[in-house]
């Protein structure tokens, strides 16, 4: 019990650095009226989204609690409402800090580049933290009340149905937020590029363009919101789905260890939000240096190896790192009373190290995956090279090579994954499997921070231009902003990659807990088993599917956006001589509308699926081959969707930083054929890299974790 | 054996036809003086590519030949080369026949649309009925041969894996043939097109173009000779694994059924030819009607509908419809040797009738794949005109939309394939599964003469257009032109269809023969084995990565192309006015000896992947971790690749015809905007529907075959 108030007082921790370091971001100073007035605008209109999706979220989110309620009861419930709830109010704190730092972060550029990537790292910090921070609350204090106040055992069935419908409510927001971001921030970015650049030929981000509020609303509606609910998901389900393994698997033969073992994933989340707090301090550029990635780079490598010791440290401390948990290897005293009957392949004898080891396994995979991501989608290699070299020969050869680049991007990423599963499963099993997704997630305050830097720093560019400041800024929110291109990649790869263990995890659940709700339930799982089969190529098939309604949805609100800025080009005719102010907050209200309709049907599919599956088939076949196929379906939305998300938000940062590395003057420049090419290929990139992509992580899990709930509720019913 | 016997005549018909029909064609008038020049130069071009082509691909055959002999001995050797060379020489008469009528159908369309179809449809029925007569024919000479004068039992290991030897010969000139044709026909196409319409702004098929020639001998090498050897390996495979599964099965516990029951898939193949033959001469216009897709149809549809008795008939005869095999459903008199020992779900017992409607159903997946595809690459439908819509809003949104519908494509097939796999397995277990894959590539002549009548249209167009020929000759062979490109598509979806079935009986094969050599290897196929993951991640990996080669190289050679036709136009300045001639043979060349070397390295990623991945995966973690890992790989290439080839094949269709939709006078028409971009969007699509997604079907085959050779290698060493 202890070793949980100590993680709720380190997430405490994170929420407290989020306060106070919003309070000084928001001290810094705001620009002139002209740059207030802008990004008012962009504040105006990022609530205004906000305030309507959450809304719709709430309608679906009411109706979805009464089914969890009634299906599940009231405890599952609870833990859905949490989810939920404080999903929404990472994205929502991190987004209003978002939309006040973008300008603070252009105003600080006048002063020096350090002072930019101040105040723009800390801003993405805040929202880093308060997801890791709340994440961590969510499940510690709901654990601890669960076992505490309410009296249940740490592997009660009530403890164990609660977590699964924490993480719901986390998926359930995390899939809205991210599919509404993601069609809202690519519907005005291609909308506002279509009208504006190609048939009005005025400049990105010119106050002219009816829809540029919209578009740089779009950047913190897309990366800060989407990506912080994101990862609140992917946070609430790694650390979730850990401790309802160990429950499920080892539960009460741990006897004494039982409760140190749950909270231990919960203890390594709250180290590494120390680790992450000290590392945002060493965000700082050499002296004279722009090299803003290394930068970004000091922090992160700094929290990566504090967290070393510090996770040994924990795991030490709450359960021995020589205490053998399960079998005794020859020489050891076994030292634990976990009996070797029930031991299998996959739930082996381990001890502390082998916890450890395997949590510094995840650190490094998220560190190859990092770097991975940075040579596919950075300038200075050769993918982003060929693609802006292919550009020369025009449209056609661009988008062939940016997809032979997508393709090609999913190898070193799967490889590093299917070595990270082979060797945690070599130290400690299944488990040792979901303490190295356990300790990825841990970072997630420092990776969210990578990320919700890029719409500051993109917006404060914007604010810029729009506010015509000095050449001089333009060119220092230009270097800030360039590297946000390179860490909001690096971020969706570290995520996808994260899932994909995350969801190896959840259905490691989803198999332990059929085991245990229906143990008389013959299920063969074998790829021998057709049903098995038709399982995972149905579940491949949803991401496929997903992907195709996600781009659609861009295209159609992209095109709605045309139609609406050239009807205010055209009602407005003194807008082109400035004599005119455009409607700024009638197009975000329009494509806030086209976001908002769009998102729901594509959002139900991973709900749905897995119930439909399992029915069909149970009818077809019986219920064993309905859990089978179930079974499969799960395995095949992660098989499927794996590549289809890395390939995708590779191959979009592929394409925009070929267009970067282009306007830098290479191969023509811009204004050049090349450039006409690789804008191609950057329009293309935009959905995949920021709608259908991403969206995908949130889809993985919640498919599965709707899979754990229908276990559930077909046990109860 | 007289079974066997009669299935030999049945394929000896289908070569009589093409010698017959080869006479007809080659009968017609060839044209006048400068038709005939070009002509002559597209033929030399081919011959010179296919025998560089069959060289390079001797001398990998001998090597692995002698591989073949050294760890499997002399009868898979011998089946390895009467796979390989049948599937040559198919490819090679096809191919053969196709340049000489290319011409012949300019020539004929002079006359009459119909003239022009007939010799156009005959040519590709001759490639269609030799890939269906040599198939059977090796299968069952091969057969007889080994069962009859060689003494072998029909289930004796040596004739099981003269059989496995047999695919993989087939299998092996089938990636070659598929990734050079497909590389040389995108390379010389991209780069003709680069060069000649782009920069030296002359129409297509304009012969002051050099790259020319080298693009219409592409249109063959990759749609006949490609198609020709991949079908040809898909009917062998397919034929060949239905029989061993047969005997793997089941074996000598059906006495004296063993042999019909393994002649029956080689009669149904033989029935099917004689229906194809017939529907052939149904190809015919209706009066004054000019709906040439139509009376492909009929040709298609009355060869299924006349299929459906003779397969009934066949079945009877050989098995009899009523005869129950395996186990006593109640009421009926088991009246086969075959007891209930041994039956599970997956080997069930069966009549007559179950595997006669099995191979029904085979023919209602084609006859739906069919219609999908023609759904999604059709002019007429919605998928491609909202590609040709999106062309008004530029290059980017075209692209998007193409994309968006490339991984829409992948939805409804793989509904009817699971629907399928459900079916057929509810009818008759594994064993159905393989009936309905057998009876689908039945119809692969009558399928393959639909693909191969393509490219004859294309040249023949091109011929017109060459050689000068009158406006209303032109227009003819532009609407014979314009079916073939849809006809394409629906070959390759087709191909990709049954080449997943068929994949789905090579998989059971595999873990049959594990079974049969490796009785105490207590192999865990279940997906909570995580080495199963890991090989579903691996073998999903594959299709991403060769894709990726496979684009990346059609871009390289591309770019050699656009380099000589660059170096021709100033070596030779006379060129543009006619004055001189351009090198026609010299850019051929160089695009043979492009295409040939970027075959090698992707071609050996499948015959290599599995190899690498049983001793990597047995030296970590044991032989029968191995096993998983491969099996899995095997059903992870399958499960990825389907969609990336349903996907890639079904988008490239859809790009290709929203530009001809558009150059139709849709949406501006030629020369408009969104023509241009419409022309970007094709030329993304060439290499996503000739190269890279069909090249994944005998990716996916030759994983397959590898594996099962490993197997037998394995336990003979």
């Amino acid at each position: 019990m202890d070793l949980v108030l100590i993680s709720i007082v380190l997430g405490l921790l994170a929420v407290v650095y989020g306060f106070v370091t919003s309070r000084q971001v928001l001290g810094a100073g705001a620009g002139n009226e002209k740059m207030q007035e802008i990004a008012a605008a962009i504040q105006e209109g990022a609530q205004a989204y906000l305030s309507r999706q959450y809304t719709t979220i709430g309608i679906v989110g009411v109706v979805v609690a009464a089914l969890v309620f009634v299906f599940l009861g009231i405890i599952p419930t609870i833990g859905f409402l949490i989810g939920a709830v404080l999903s929404g109010v990472a994205g929502f704190i991190g987004m209003n800090i978002s939309v006040r730092s973008n300008v603070r972060t252009a105003a600080a550029a006048q002063s020096g580049l350090q002072q930019g990537l101040t105040i723009a790292f800390r801003a993405g910090a805040i929202t880093g933290m308060l997801v890791a921070g709340l994440a961590l609350l969510a499940i510690a204090v709901f654990f601890w009340y669960l076992t505490g106040p309410a009296g249940y055992a740490p592997n009660d069935r009530h403890v164990i149905d609660g977590l699964v419908g924490l993480a719901f409510g986390a998926s359930l927001i995390s899939i809205f937020a991210r599919l509404g971001g993601g069609i809202f921030t690519k519907a005005a970015d291609v909308g506002a590029d279509l009208v504006g650049k190609v048939e009005a030929g005025i400049p990105e981000d010119d106050p002219r363009n009816p829809a540029v509020i919209a578009d740089n609303v779009g950047d913190n509606v897309g990366d800060c919101a989407g990506m912080a609910a994101d990862l609140f998901e992917t946070y609430v389900v790694t650390v979730g789905a850990t401790m309802v393994l160990t429950a499920l698997l080892f539960g009460e033969r741990l006897g004494e260890l039982l409760m140190p073992m749950m909270a231990l994933p919960l203890l390594i989340g709250g180290a590494c939000i120390v680790t992450s707090i000290i590392g945002t301090y060493a965000v700082k550029l050499g002296k004279g240096s722009t090299n803003v990635m290394g930068a970004m780079y000091k922090g992160f490598i700094l929290t990566a190896l504090l967290s070393i010791p510090l996770i040994w440290f924990v795991t030490d401390y709450a359960i021995g790192i020589d205490t053998v948990i399960g079998g005794a290897p020859a020489g050891v005293d076994p030292g634990a009373p976990l009996s070797e009957e029930g031991m299998t392949e996959q739930v082996m004898s381990f001890n502390g190290w082998d916890l450890f080891w395997c949590s510094v396994l995840g650190l490094a995979i998220t560190f190859l995956i990092i770097l991975i991501t940075e040579y596919y989608t950075g300038t200075k290699y050769r993918p982003v090279r060929s693609i802006a070299k292919a550009s020369e020969t025009g449209h056609g050869t661009n988008v062939i090579q940016g997809l032979a680049i997508s393709l090609e991007a999913t190898a070193l990423p799967t490889l590093v994954i299917v070595g990270g599963i082979i060797i945690a499963f070599q130290f400690a099993g299944l488990i040792g499997i979901a303490y190295a997704a356990t300790s990825m997630l841990a970072l997630a305050g420092v990776v969210v921070a990578l990320d919700a830097y890029g719409p500051v720093t993109d917006n404060a560019g914007g604010i810029a231009e729009m506010a015509g400041l000095d050449e001089s800024v333009r060119e220092k929110t230009d270097l800030l902003d360039a590297v946000g291109n390179t860490t909001k990649a690096v971020t969706k790869g570290y995520a996808i990659g994260s899932a994909g263990l995350a969801a190896l995890v959840l259905f490691a659940a989803y198999t332990t807990d059929l085991a245990e709700f229906f143990p008389n339930a013959d299920v063969d799982f074998s790829l021998e088993n057709p049903y098995v089969i038709v399982g995972l190529l149905l579940g491949a098939l949803l991401p496929y599917l997903f992907g195709a309604m996600g781009m659609t949805a861009v295209g159609r609100a992209a095109g709605d956006v045309v139609k609406d800025v050239r009807a205010q080009f055209k009602e407005k005719p003194g807008i082109m001589d400035y004599s005119e102010k455009p409607d700024y907050a009638r197009t975000v209200d329009l494509v806030t509308k086209a976001a908002i309709k769009e998102m729901i049907v594509p959002s139900l599919l991973p709900v749905l699926a897995p119930i439909v599956v399992y029915f069909v088939i149970t009818l077809i076949a019986g219920q064993e081959n309905g859990f089978a196929a179930l079974g499969a379906l799960l395995l095949g939305v992660i098989v499927g969707g794996l590549f289809v998300a890395l390939s995708m938000t590779a191959g979009g940062g592929a394409w925009d930083n070929a267009k970067k590395y282009i306007e830098d003057g290479n191969h023509g420049g811009k204004g050049s054929d090349a450039h006409h090419a690789a804008v191609t290929g950057d329009t293309v990139g935009d959905p995949y890299k920021d709608t259908a992509g991403p969206a995908v992580n949130p889809m993985i899990k919640i498919t599965n974790i709707v899979a754990l709930l229908l276990l559930a509720a077909l046990a109860a019913g």
